[in-house]
């Protein structure tokens, strides 16, 4: 399985320890050694650091455990492949531009049959289910709502309608951000945290390491983390019921539905 | 003035070399301190490395002038900002998909009163006229040549006309690549060399740092670097005429016209 991991802040904030235990798992602590990747979003600016190398032997994840780069939304992703080859255009997150803001999307799962039919607006560069699935939601984002994006609860409701339909050929947990917000949708297994004052220490599982976020916050500071499976072993995460889509705003949840068939609630 | 290299080759090659004396260009030779960014294509995938600190001091590039990233096209840029603040969204070079392919582009100049009417299939994220540019210069291939990318010498025509409207709102040099060929337009100042067998040393000019090619290449490879001024102080470079478009493939140039009104040439 894939492993995802997500961050969400009020104030651009590094991800230095959560990477740290993610990165383990790529080939040291778990067997995901298909390759991985990162984005950070700064402003409206997105970077993207993709190796298709295993994260936990790889120089450019070395360079991003230890360089603190500052981001309000984070999207990371190790690659255990199931479909499409090891290459670095199969390499997730994946990225494109809609609306005159980037666009990244991280998947875990295995979408079958899924041949949606694709207008040409935005078309996969490898051959990975998960780049089909982004290219597919981000087209009909733009059939929706034309050339401005919508309000924000407009475009909720749009990809809960979206991903009912991606879920229904399999697996499908995702992370999506804009750089404003992040979605998370939960198939089968996806957990968060939000740690905010006050604040206490946590502990790595992955790897002995600790940190104290008394010493590196504000009382203001508040910071969703999303990942496929709990990053510390002393801490209350909060684990995402299957079939349910999240958006996280500054830190915060700020939306919440369930993907299986039935009426939205939020 | 910002700096461009760029790197087209036969085989998959690494650019350290000629990236150490560009990288010195970021605020240590020269005065290019507003941002750097660099893109190597793997295949169909590509790699984006972007910062928006100075290159002489980034750590980021000092991974990219240490780590051998083996890639048959590269597109670098070191960033005097113009038009557009110092932030990463106006960073070069920038990336966008069309075709299925990722697309490159970084831009050495000043394009003045060129507001053109993008439809919303390219926008720019940031805004400098550079990634203006780029956007409408997608949106113009995918009007010209519709869902499928038209064979190479038909885009080669496409883009020569289009360089011509471009270029009449002022200094345009640029690089640009689909993964496949480079194309490199030189409005002021642009020089090129392709290295092939017999080998020899060759000795940067911003860096004591020689490299003796015999020893890292085969007989049969080619590689063309492209730069605004020659890197190294012992080799031949071309200076390209203001007013000229090439495309390199596979490390030669296969094409080359005048950006100037009258017929093209081959």
């Amino acid at each position: 399985m894939c492993q995802l991991l997500g961050m969400n802040c009020n104030v651009p904030t590094d991800i230095c320890f959560s990477f740290s235990g993610f990165q383990a798992r790529g080939g040291a602590t778990d067997l995901h050694a298909d390759g991985w990747g990162i984005a950070f979003f700064e402003q409206r600016g997105a970077r993207l650091f993709l190796d298709p190398q295993p994260s936990a032997r790889s120089p450019i994840a070395e360079l991003v455990a230890r360089y603190p780069i500052r981001s309000q939304n984070v999207i990371a992703h190790i690659r255990k492949a199931t479909q499409g080859s090891v290459r670095l255009e199969n390499t997730h997150p994946f990225m494109r531009e809609l609306w005159g803001r980037y666009w990244i999307f991280a998947h875990n799962g295995n979408l079958l049959d899924f041949s949606p039919k694709l207008d040409g607006s935005f078309l996969p560069v490898g051959d990975t289910d998960s780049e089909r699935a982004f290219c597919w939601l981000l087209q009909e984002f733009r059939r929706s709502f034309g050339e401005a994006p919508p309000a924000p609860a407009a475009l909720f409701d749009r990809l809960r309608e979206l991903t009912l339909l991606l879920a229904a050929h399999g697996e499908c947990n995702f992370l999506l951000s804009n750089g404003d917000c992040l979605f998370a949708h939960a198939s089968t297994r996806l957990s968060y945290i939000v740690r905010q004052a006050p604040f206490a220490e946590a502990h790595l599982k992955d790897q002995d390491l600790t940190v104290d976020f008394r010493e590196v916050t504000t009382e203001k500071d508040r910071v969703a983390v999303i990942a496929t499976l709990p990053l510390t072993d002393n801490e209350a995460w909060t684990e995402m019921p299957p079939g349910s889509l999240w958006r996280f705003h500054d830190g915060a949840v700020v939306g919440q539905c369930p993907t299986r068939p039935g009426p939205p609630h939020r």
